[in-house]
């Protein structure tokens, strides 16, 4: 069983953009994953094909119509989860993408302009508003493109064996630790000593040290989470916050 | 004076993608900012042309080799900031966004597999290492397109004059409020009463209160920036919080 993305934008030509290539590209041509982009505008039922009006009580901008955006959700509604990208949403962790890409797939809802009619999210109650960043974008299809990328990378036989164990480092909450590759010496800088000491127990406390160093400087946020539970011992709940990508 | 984007990358071919469209796409046309994609891969210089090697000190997945990336990394380097994309990295925030599209430009360093060679950041100590999201992507390719996004919507003559003054809802560090269009009644569904009333101030009240419940409710973390800055009054410091993007 394949997973089905369907993507509602008034650009389905961006799409699939960089999900053409790579890791998610390949998958896409072995039908790992399945992509529809849905013109939102080929809802609108005015002669003009209209997308958008001024908010009610003023104010600058366009807001998404709630009939020509409800027309395009109903049309694609199904038992697969549905996600708005808004910055009014919650920010997605990487538990939920982990949780979508175990599914049969899933809609993702494109906002421009000023957003959508609130009354969309009455109306669809399963829609989920969500966020990628703090990062202010010109509308939802870069959010979509990095949050199928995230899915697919997940589904089964699209990374080698190899690197999936990777992620279990942020499962105790703390960022990677530095890593090193050959040349031994680059323009005068060597790898850590401790690198090429063959010594396991050695390597995994320096990386364990160098983690929770950079954890504390970078990520006060999740530091502050990892520390908690880190004093707070057996309480026999699991930690499975598996911190940032990239 | 046009934005120079150059983005360092395995998969030149990803680019401009989205960014070849809508606003961005436009703003390329019009030489407002320009992009120039870079293969690391051409910096290779063993007859293989390899750009990764295992990790020293052992462990899975390959590690972006520190010369071929400094070749790369000095072959671009000029006076604008370059961001190193990372799961490693301070996430990056909404100020430095603004702070970049003010500039020259910017050089976006693309990761894969596990990583940089840490010694990319000794040698080169004007790399910043950023992280748009807490979602794990399969490398830095979508997270640059995101960023350089929102860089280029911030350019001069980008937005239409009445786009650029709405994320000063953001400033006070709330949520934007829900919107409203028309048709006035949808599927039995009416706009809020007081959108439709005429009375200016009832109308930001309303509004106000409607992103303070949904800043409580969806983003704790914004909320308690903001309520601390509420009840600490005349501070003399102006909250530039910008909040979330999509």
């Amino acid at each position: 069983m394949s997973f089905a993305a369907t993507v509602l934008t008034l650009y389905p030509e961006m799409f699939p953009g960089p999900l053409g290539y790579s890791l998610a590209g390949k998958a896409l041509e072995r039908g790992d994953w399945s992509l529809e982009a849905v013109q939102i505008r080929d809802f609108a039922t005015d002669k003009h094909r209209n997308v958008d009006d001024t908010p009610a009580g003023g104010g600058a901008g366009m807001v998404l119509k709630a009939d020509v955006l409800g027309a395009a959700i109903a049309s694609v509604a199904d038992q697969r989860p549905i996600l708005a990208m808004t910055p009014r949403g919650t920010p997605i962790a990487q538990a939920r993408v982990r949780d979508v890409a175990a599914g049969p797939g899933a809609v993702i809802l494109c906002g421009r302009f000023e957003g959508y009619d609130e009354r969309i999210f009455e109306a669809f109650p399963q829609v989920e508003q969500v966020s990628l960043s703090d990062v202010v974008l010109s509308g939802g299809e870069p959010a979509a493109i990095a949050i199928l990328d995230a899915c697919i990378r997940l589904l089964p036989g699209v990374m080698g064996a190899a690197s999936s164990g990777i992620e279990e480092s942020f499962e105790q909450g703390l960022l990677e630790y530095p890593q090193y590759t050959r040349p031994q010496t680059w323009e005068g800088r060597t790898i850590p000593e401790v690198l090429r000491s063959g010594d396991h127990a050695k390597i995994a406390a320096w990386r364990k040290a160098r983690s929770e160093d950079d954890t504390r400087l970078r990520r006060p946020d999740l530091w502050e989470r990892y520390s908690d539970a880190r004093d707070r011992p057996a309480s026999g709940a699991r930690q499975t916050n598996e911190g940032p990508g990239s």
